[in-house]
């Protein structure tokens, strides 16, 4: 047995497991990637020492972080997955039969190798002939595209590092313009109950360039704070309301998790004047 | 700097805090109690090694536990918490102008005197002349009460040890017969990310006593698994429909809070069905 402990440089607690086993270590050209196994939460995924995903409750963020933005879009068609090389993201996306594309942009493409291997029902989709895989930074690869795109779906590591280029005014406008009419855009943003500055600066920043900008929020227990936030922005939807109501097989996710997963209007008012009580 | 390792053996996760100072530590009749401060969460109350709250965070806890019962009932006047030595569910609790009585059962009044020394204004209540205490088990308290009870909140530890006998058969219908005609019944019931059979089996218990049992959900980052259920109940009342629109000065409760934090109907067939996919 063998204790690791969770390097998370924003978080109050830190958090730590019990490992059986290392199954692989690696340095790649971007971060340390790390699969162990526990006997709780089965294989986990760790980039340079922070739990990205576990296999028991990976379906909490990775539904979350797509179901929402796929669903308040009426008939999502051509979609962007900037990051989460685990391919979970994308396993979600190809559940809207509707999809034509998935453009799936992951800087490291070590990421998506060992997820291949250690993580198959994760990654089962990675391969789906709908699914062109880039390894380039996503913000580059949403430059200067024509406004074809439905739905963007950030799923990056923590805002450090090299994913902090994924949260800059010049990258939300690139999303902007790469959107379509009634596309959607959607981003992790850290945990309401320890980083809230963070998430007002994302909000901020997405109201600099997105006429609708929203916030919800989903349990995710492997994560710093475990309150996760989501950020999603649109041209002219209103993101609380379903349009697509194509049924999805889904776990945690459902019509009715998607309207109470909302943050209230007033503790929302209260959050973006920095007057929230903690 | 002193880094305290939670002993909580129902997490499939360990929670490590940095500790500035120790403040106090003593052994009373019941368990250990220990005060100690931490830069982010301010003070903190761990009992036998489990951290019971923090200054910075509490009131999510103590306003969940208290004002969605509070708020159900359409004019609380008699009040009993059972546990809760901090005083933290008092103080919300006297915060609705009409209650006229409340019956505070602390088993181990050591928990309470800690409280008025280190957190005065988490106990700022505890000697309000409507405040009644009995150091006593909170079991043999409602044993045998007439029905003039308005809302009985159980604040215990966690679900071992001496605090068992408030999550008993026994004790629920006790609580039942304590309670008058509109009265509501609540009590905590652990994370639904880690402590899902115990939630199913706590409500399996008192759906043998209650005609109404619900369970809503807060998020609270200093209990393991953070995604805190609540279990309510009730001889008669809907408690998802707030009756008492008395406002209350809080940080987190509200009505729209109240609406949202209950597990929606297909997420809790599910549950109780044991087919959650967790």
């Amino acid at each position: 047995m063998i204790r690791f402990f969770e390097k998370d440089p924003y978080s109050p607690i830190q958090y730590v497991y019990e490992i059986d086993d290392i199954l692989h270590k690696e340095r790649s050209e971007f971060q340390e990637i790390m699969v162990v196994s526990n006997s709780y939460f089965g294989k986990m995924l760790i980039l340079d020492g922070v739990v990205q995903m576990t296999e028991r409750d990976e379906f909490f963020y990775h539904e979350m972080l797509t179901h929402v933005a796929m669903h308040a879009h009426p008939s999502p068609k051509r979609v962007v997955v900037i990051g989460g090389g685990d391919g979970g993201a994308v396993r979600e996306v190809v559940k809207h039969e509707g999809v034509e594309k998935v453009y799936f942009i992951e800087i490291d493409e070590r990421v998506i190798d060992v997820s291949r291997k250690f993580f198959p029902s994760i990654a089962e989709e990675v391969d789906n002939p709908k699914v062109e895989v880039h390894n380039m930074d996503g913000a580059e690869f949403i430059k200067n595209r024509p406004g074809d795109i439905d739905v963007i779906i950030v799923d990056s590591t923590d805002i450090i590092g090299f994913a902090k280029s994924l949260f800059t005014v010049d990258f939300f406008r690139s999303a902007h313009d790469a959107l379509s009419g009634d596309g959607l855009f959607v981003t992790l943003s850290e945990s309401l109950h320890f980083h809230k500055d963070m998430v007002v600066e994302i909000q901020e920043t997405m109201k600099m360039v997105f006429p609708i900008v929203d916030l919800y929020t989903a349990p995710i227990a492997t994560y710093a704070g475990n309150w996760w936030a989501f950020s999603i922005a649109s041209k002219k939807l209103d993101p609380r309301e379903i349009r697509n109501d194509h049924a999805i097989d889904a776990k945690y996710y459902s019509d009715e998790i998607h309207g109470i997963s909302f943050l209230p209007r007033g503790l929302y008012s209260k959050l973006m004047a920095r007057k929230l009580g903690w």
